[in-house]
């Protein structure tokens, strides 16, 4: 692969396999800016999603079929629920171009080298990556070109991918406002269980557990919610098809976090009935320290 | 008690007992317009708060001791840690006005019940209160007087108290921009534990879990926040004294809010273990439910 021009797109024709938050947000910027891609191809699972991106105007063609749709694809990126992946890679495998470079934005990875690596054929470079970015909106409408600003993008090759072929996806996000780290696949998991996947799995279930009150207290807690249960309820107003999938995979690292998670809820259970009011204190303390240490890398 | 006009303030001088972030937020309120009270008295635990109190010019009289500063108070707000209530209200009880009213912003209603409660004298008035207003900060210089508009705040005056006086308390807070709702104690309690109290302490937990990790994870969970935990750090970044007390005279509400959430939570991890995506899709529908509950609401 040839350097890229400043001024020149990284790829000719960008396939977007998935165009929902952000296979329309990778649409949208690529539109805005002249350096991403030449042309853009959208793929959708139903008709009516991609009537919908054909009225945005938003991508250069629609596609229904994903094996159509990445022919003429140098890069391809995997947009869909990662539940979907395998059936899709099997499907576009045998129709991507020689020297093509295959992608995608999931948030598991280590499910993703599974489901997608049998169907690389040779000849063609598999980056699995993961933009850390989103908003508790879904589909075509909800994407927009800013959405990658200043957010991280984690790419986790595995061992042996053409280093040409990474550096390319990089500056693909990097010109899409994104800073890129590279990352174990097995590591990117552990540390998204925490960072994403548990505090998702907590603010669905609280929205449950307050839903399950009687009756009356639930209307008190939808009509008292102080900033604490709102702030969970943005949380869990995701795309239930995209965090099932997530869930099931990265089962271990969720699994293994919500453990030390539970477990730690048991001790502040323990500290409040036994009235232990240091040890709380320690605990609220903690909690401003990261908080504080998010505001000082500009995280917060 | 007589009617109070449009245009009179709702009581002649108001002595705010703690001089934090609502204690000095509704001082500026009653700074901002001239219906609240006519002459503010600020009471802090140190003489560096009221030092501050005086530079910022929201109180008239600042006053060390709780004692001096209800003694011609027509209203008392007990604004400190619902921990300090006890030996607060012991301090002040002989000092109150005859006809006064005692009241208080404390999260948790049937403890400050139980500790204000045998210290209110024959003839003064005691109405339990909590606005359900805060933000993550604390401290003298955090409150701001637009912080009760549209917010709720719930009255929990025990049985028998002057109507009088509850219709006093409602005025005042109507008139700092709050919408009013009066409740019984114990609902009340067990309200706030699912809507607030449960979510800080799932908040502080997480952030403790997450500070437990081996050190390179944890450099990696501040750099790659995502939304999820970044909210969550947010509600965690509140002041430890305050927690503590709300906890530990919350107890019995919150540590069942906390078992039924841990069930729930349990459940949730039983199916991302055993794959059943349909369990965890609905539970992410209802979350999603709950969402745009509170938005119909105007909660979000």
């Amino acid at each position: 692969m040839a350097e890229i021009e400043p001024s020149a797109p990284v790829f000719d024709t960008l396939a977007l396999i998935g165009i929902g938050l952000i296979g329309s947000s990778v649409a949208r910027v690529a539109r805005a800016r002249g350096t991403i891609a030449r042309r853009i191809v959208a793929n959708a699972r139903s008709e009516r999603t991609l009537a919908r991106v054909a009225e945005l105007g938003i991508a250069d063609a629609c596609e229904i079929d994903p094996a159509r749709a990445v022919v003429d694809a140098d890069c391809v990126m995997l947009c869909a629920p990662v539940g979907a992946y395998a059936a899709l890679a099997e499907a576009i495998g045998p129709h991507l171009k020689p020297g093509a470079i295959i992608t995608d934005v999931g948030s598991t990875k280590q499910s993703v080298i599974r489901d997608v690596g049998p169907f690389v054929p040779e000849g063609v470079h598999f980056v699995p990556g993961h933009p850390m970015a989103g908003t508790e909106f879904s589909g075509p409408d909800a994407g927009f070109a800013e959405l990658f600003e200043g957010r991280w993008t984690l790419l986790t090759p595995p061992p042996g991918t053409n280093a040409q072929a990474v550096a390319r996806v990089r500056l693909l996000w990097e010109r899409m406002g994104a800073s890129v780290s590279v990352m174990d696949p097995a590591h990117h998991d552990r540390v998204v269980a925490i960072v994403s996947h548990l505090p998702h799995l907590i603010a669905f279930t609280i929205c449950g557990t307050a839903d399950d009150l009687a009756d009356e207290t639930r209307q008190e807690v939808l009509q008292f919610a102080a900033s604490g249960f709102r702030d969970f309820t943005r949380i869990a107003a995701s795309d239930p098809v995209m965090w099932r999938d997530v869930f099931l995979n990265n089962r271990e690292a969720l699994l293994e976090m919500l453990a030390r998670f539970t477990e730690d809820a048991q001790a502040m259970a323990r500290a409040v009935r036994w009235g232990d009011g240091g040890y709380i204190e320690d605990k609220v303390l903690r909690g401003r320290k990261i908080r504080q240490a998010l505001i000082d890398l500009n995280q917060a």
